[in-house]
């Protein structure tokens, strides 16, 4: 696990939804369509700003629709789609882009996703999918996760970063659901330039007593943030930036959010 | 479980450090320190503004420091104690603030707190306290969460909204870690007139069809916007205000956060 140390806030910070990006459909050119947008905002991105992008947009961009009526559902899956309530086809995606099943139960699909991280049905949107222009007949469709969501974010790094001449960092976000709590939170699945957890460790406290078990989970922490404005879906808040950190822009992994199976007391 | 629909965010959030909080003592008087500090830092609050301390400040204040010395193990905490190889006086008062063992491993002790929550530890620091003007020859200290946050949180709303007439609320925060993912984030164990959760179904998304599972932990994602400019122990950012969500000022409890044992595949 690569944890940054090098990582401070400012007193201030600020979460900024930038307006102007239209809706992405299958085979937009994100990292521009993000570049045009901040341009016609007159928004010029600075050292330490974080571009902050929902899983959603990016999905849709990489053309991640399915049609759920071309889903074969295997046997394994019709068995958890009578455990569980689901449609076997919503199902059988689910289990194709997962490599357990965490927990079941009646309308629960929890299950670690091929990425590493534990969500609910895959992080698949099973409800709100719709691609432009879909065919007569098609459908329902789904929405998987991005392919590669930290490849995703790196591209994007490096065009903003490119046209900006500004040291930033990109997070893919998404909302999760959490045992023992309610509610969902944003949650990094991808970074770029930024790292994903922020070691406190070395710092002092009011005390002078050096900090233990802080480590804190930056990336999840800005995508939270970030999900407070991102919130008036209906407006479309797809690039959203989080201002007043300070980093050193390196290569790093959303995957460093993600607890081993071996460590983790509860998946 | 009350659920808000009445909250909305602008496109531009604030979560903003204000200095001037002193180190706070056992007997301090928190609402005033506080609406001291506000004062001396020029700060108005405005309608809207969230104030998030961190639990340790309230704990401070409230005096909840315990000399580990003073504390008798039980049979079931010396046999935590050495399945874990915690201090059995430590374990003891971990399991005086419970009400179950979630988990247990080398090293650590996962319990459901009597408030309800799941965390390490029962929340308690274990490392880090010290009251002012601690005799010789006593400690370690140990300082324990506080004693009814939603309470804490309400009388801390009553002086600063009073002195600002400004409708806010109040989120007393802590650091979780958390299953699946590493790294801590985060959460809000008190809440004053802010709605802890923030039910989102009723909106509209981008194409017009209503939201589904769009209840966001809107108070645990404004600890996480706050501990990102808490970061920097060593400043004492004991008061944050996180500025530009907009809610009806009601009675609200951080208890909505907590997932019951009965609904919960993890715990």
């Amino acid at each position: 696990v690569t944890v940054a140390a090098q990582c401070a806030a400012a007193a201030k910070l600020e979460v900024i939804a930038v307006p102007g990006l239209p809706v992405v459909e299958a085979g937009t050119d994100l990292p521009h369509a993000l570049e045009r947008a901040l341009a016609e905002a007159q928004f010029e991105l600075r050292d330490g700003d974080v571009v902050v992008i929902p899983s959603k947009v990016v999905s849709r961009a990489e053309g991640r629709f399915v049609d759920l009526q071309t889903v074969e559902p295997s046997p394994r899956a019709v068995e958890l789609a009578l455990a569980t309530g689901k449609e076997a086809n919503a199902v059988e995606l689910i289990l194709r882009e997962s490599t357990a099943v965490s927990r079941t139960a009646r309308g629960v699909l929890v299950v670690r996703h091929r990425l590493g991280f534990i969500a609910a049905n895959a992080g698949i949107d099973l409800s709100n999918a719709l691609p432009a222009h879909a065919p007569e007949g098609t459908g329902p469709w789904a929405l998987l996760l991005p392919e590669a969501p930290d490849a995703s974010a790196e591209r994007i790094r490096g065009v903003l970063s490119a046209s900006s001449g500004a040291a930033i960092g990109i997070v893919i976000s998404d909302s999760f659901g959490r045992p023992f709590r309610l509610g969902t939170v944003g949650a990094a699945i991808g970074v770029a330039g930024l790292p994903a957890l922020w070691d406190r460790r070395g710092e002092e406290d009011l005390f002078g007593r050096v900090l233990e078990h802080t480590i804190t989970a930056l990336a999840d922490q800005v995508a939270a943030a970030a999900d407070l404005v991102a919130g008036q879906a209906a407006e479309g808040r797809g690039l959203i930036v989080v201002r007043g950190l300070s980093f050193r822009v390196g290569t790093h992994s959303a995957a460093a959010l993600i607890r081993s199976p071996e460590e983790d007391l509860y998946a």
